[in-house]
């Protein structure tokens, strides 16, 4: 099964290719320009490097949220084109699950993922990893800092604890000094990984829904700046 | 400091930039096609996904072996043509070191680099991965999967090990069924890495040797089939 992957829920953009338990390839940019820029250029790049092409692919992956809105439903709408144009299946998945398998290498260790949702709260879930699976201990949330490290403290006091996403710098302040055995996952497994989105299908395939282009959509978690506001103005009324 | 770093020394091929810490770009392909086919527009993609071009780049990083002989050569002549156009230092990097650095999330671990030297022999090198750093425990060396086993048992039988490389594969029927705590890294680590070459960079650039471009020369650790012929011939004359 040849599968692509997609992730640009937040500063980094990444695609993946994969079969059989192997990544063909990876193209990942932290760049600081727009996903807009940058993303279709990564994709043609890597489909042409493996000599595939959209065609070729069994099933797409998609980073489907929390994250930038923007940057999800860029993301989103790539994938649904891909998928829509070969009638193949596609699947959502949780940006915050994805980072997880960044620490899939590590055994007995608490995965924090985290992505700044502004307003000094971040997009947060934990994750176990053990024997070479990745355990959801907890959904996808928004919650402050200084709560997480609070239900960090209590629960998992004994643990290693990985931090990764760009919500692990926000933490940086409310952590440091705490007697917490965490730390921030070095410079290649800190942003979000299409490869992981591989690993996670691989190996739990099964478990996994499939949708169709046309229903797979963005989970934001949080109402948008313009929803917020709209709301806020209608209670006013 | 802005850092290109390439590998090229095994069947797959990688390029990374990165600065003050940070990974810019990478991009990864282990598709079976030639180096000289990928590797080229591969270095072009992941420029232009950064806005960045070679005169941009303060050092330049290879893996220099030990590997597929050709493969180094053809990433030693790419980086030296780099360093040489714009004048600027390089460093050249073992490819087994390269690898140990997927291990560098994972904490008190030993992490076994091997790559196949076929004729049943490992290109190989082990370290240990502690408190975000890793230590080399030995030098480059070829040794069979037998006598690296041994080893690993006499020496390191307490700790956790992890394989990376595709030297692990060939160790695999003769590890499998020992007591050791012996894992393969997930694929998304499992093989070499250009974004290992800058992470070694950024953490230890006081202790490395920088050099010239016309000095930047492969290792191998053997010789070569056709030296092999050759010594056997002028032997028997």
């Amino acid at each position: 099964m040849k599968i692509f992957a997609l992730d640009s829920s937040s500063n980094s953009a990444s695609v993946a290719l994969g079969e059989n338990g192997k990544i063909i390839g990876e193209f990942y940019a932290d760049t600081g320009f727009t996903h807009s820029r940058t993303l279709m250029p990564m994709i043609n790049s890597l489909y042409e490097s493996a000599g595939l092409s959209v065609s070729d692919m069994d099933l797409f992956v998609c980073c489907t949220g929390p994250g930038s809105f923007t940057g999800v439903r860029i993301g989103v709408s790539t994938v649904k084109a891909m998928a829509l144009s070969t009638d193949k299946p596609c699947i959502g998945m949780s940006s915050l699950e994805t980072m997880a398998y960044n620490g899939l290498i590590c055994d007995d260790c608490i995965i924090v993922s985290s992505l700044d949702a502004r307003r000094e709260q971040l997009y947060n879930a934990v994750f176990y990893s053990k024997d070479g699976s990745i355990k959801r201990l907890c959904e996808d949330r928004v919650i402050s800092c200084k709560d997480l490290i609070n239900e960090l403290k209590e629960k998992y006091f004994s643990k290693r604890i990985i931090m990764v996403g760009n919500g692990s710098d926000l933490c940086y302040n409310v952590w440091d000094g705490c007697d917490l055995n965490l730390s921030v996952a070095p410079a290649n497994l800190k942003y979000c990984s299409a490869s992981g989105m591989i690993l996670n299908v691989e190996k739990n395939f099964k478990n996994l829904s499939t949708t169709s282009a046309n229903l797979l959509n963005p989970t934001y978690l949080r109402m948008s700046q313009a929803q917020r506001e709209l709301c806020k103005r209608q209670n006013k009324v």
